[in-house]
């Protein structure tokens, strides 16, 4: 004990702390593994008025990135999945379509998003997902979204998209924002397309949304002025432009991100070298049993680069096979 | 009583929650006029549950710009005047400027800032506004900012600037907030230099300013990586760029705008004419003796075309001189 005289006691209030709330009814659906200890040890030792590295409230920042992170994101990312159904549903309307690639490609079938097999994919993609939402007024292009979540399939898990949220992420939303942290998505996704279902999945309001932007034009309509979506993005929040939206719209270094890929790198990175104290979490899928299993060599959330980073910056790489006792609700 | 069945009971229930909370405990140095009964009665309509204009909490998005709004603008906007002090203390280690518009202008007294007399000097404004932040990291900023918002006078009032808040419209972001209203600055100014003072000033936090942006870089510098700020701006939130701000950031067509000038013209529209309750006011700086009185013809918080816009929409104009007991804290 002499040799840690200031960490002994604290060490023991942090333990009351986690004592006190039931270690087991925190974070149910994870194992009692190192990840969940140091996800606890973190939460209890900067919300600890007593402890060194105790946060205000308004430094309590937690960012998440979407896709593969909060749910599912394989064999397609769902905005993907939800764009391909829009083209189908809007071609008779856009009779052009049928000669213009990558619509074409789509109608005929040659895209069907069954694996994202070529980097140029993801280019075509990106065209169908700003083209969906072209001209609409923004918050109109929800509702037909809304509906869609309800009913579409992920076609390997066989259940709706709504029920691919990965219940262990839920929980630590909920736990997070229980100790006084505020939860934001900062997601490669559209933002207009996450806020659908962000409020209803992960309890996170619509202003905090940090996603990708279509270009915007100001119009009035009937009477009505509109803010309408430009068939092109303004934006797409991927890399280091991931720590830019989070300056453009919290304002401060986050003291905990979680992600799943190397479009997560730059956030992890600034995140966990600022002055205070921070967590950079990777969830790594390797249950192929229960999920799926993919890192390097994956198209869709290839994760190498911010794999081997995570060794060098002790970020806690979370074992969705170990570290996770159920994965869906 | 016959021709109003189901308005009477409404009306009766809101005047009895605004008499239960005390009309006069509201809003204080606000007078008891129209602009305030017609605020109190919005709030009470949107937060009352029987209300047929009842707004869920996520729903009561209040947006308010800065200048000119919340805090005085005159005879200079407080970014102008702090970048022309930081270009002063800036210049021993930036040579070049001696020889280099507008910093030239500024080192010998020709641009001072003295009334902003011609619609180009906004422009050398902007340039020296980016440049004083150029190569900071974010948030680094800040802190000479802070330093500076405790020393600088308003040099016509002759008060600190931090003192130069309205007192009646820091009550009214109380007001709102107390009703479960989340408020937001959607201002024209650099975001960096608002939340250095918008938690202390308004009790807004840094992820509810919605202002202008520098591009940005990602940087490792001594083993730490740093969003840092470049000399120019990725994009300045004024007129239409207020809703695409918000669409961005919020994500929500407000309930509730507040602004002062033309520049608040196309949110004051969107806000008004969406499907749901709204409420558009602007402050008129008609007050030459508490304050300034100015409208159309000025350089700084021009107010033209959204005065006559106001008349057609119903937007309650509020005079600085006959609604507002007090100015200044």
């Amino acid at each position: 004990m002499k040799s840690h005289p200031i960490r002994f006691p604290l060490a023991f209030v942090l333990l009351a702390g986690v004592l006190a709330t039931g270690f087991c009814d925190i974070l149910p659906s994870w194992n009692d593994t190192n990840a969940k200890r140091e996800i606890v040890a973190f939460v209890e030792r900067t919300t600890s008025k007593d402890s060194p590295d105790y946060l205000a409230k308004e430094d309590r920042i937690a960012v998440f990135d979407n896709d593969g992170t909060l749910i599912c994101e394989k064999p397609l990312y769902i905005q993907f999945a939800h764009a391909l159904d829009r083209i189908k549903e809007l071609a008779p309307s856009n009779p052009g379509w049928k000669n213009t690639e990558p619509f074409s490609a789509v109608l005929d079938g040659r895209l069907d998003g069954n694996g994202l097999a070529h980097e140029n994919q993801h280019r075509d993609f990106a065209k169908l997902v700003w083209a969906v939402s072209e001209n609409q007024a923004s918050g109109d292009s929800a509702s037909t979204a809304v509906a869609w979540l309800d009913r579409a399939e992920n076609p390997v898990l066989k259940k709706p998209y709504a029920k691919t949220v990965y219940r262990p992420m839920r929980e630590l939303l909920d736990y997070l924002r229980s100790k006084g942290f505020t939860t934001y998505i900062v997601s490669g996704g559209g933002s207009e397309f996450i806020r659908v279902y962000s409020r209803k999945l992960y309890g996170i309001p619509s202003g905090q949304v940090v996603g990708s932007q279509a270009k915007m034009a100001f119009e009035e309509r009937n009477g009505r002025f509109e803010v309408v979506l430009q068939g092109e993005p303004e934006f797409f929040t991927n890399g280091p432009a991931k720590p830019f939206a989070i300056v453009r719209n919290i304002g401060k270094r986050p003291a905990l991100a979680f992600g799943n890929s190397d479009g997560d790198l730059e956030m992890l990175q600034w995140t966990t070298t600022g002055p205070g104290p921070s967590l950079g979490l990777l969830l790594h899928h390797d249950d192929a049993e229960r999920e799926f299993a993919y890192d390097r060599e994956s198209t869709v959330g290839r994760l190498d680069k911010a794999l081997d980073e995570a060794a060098k910056r002790n970020w806690r790489v979370v074992s969705m096979k170990s570290d996770w006792k159920q994965v869906f609700e």
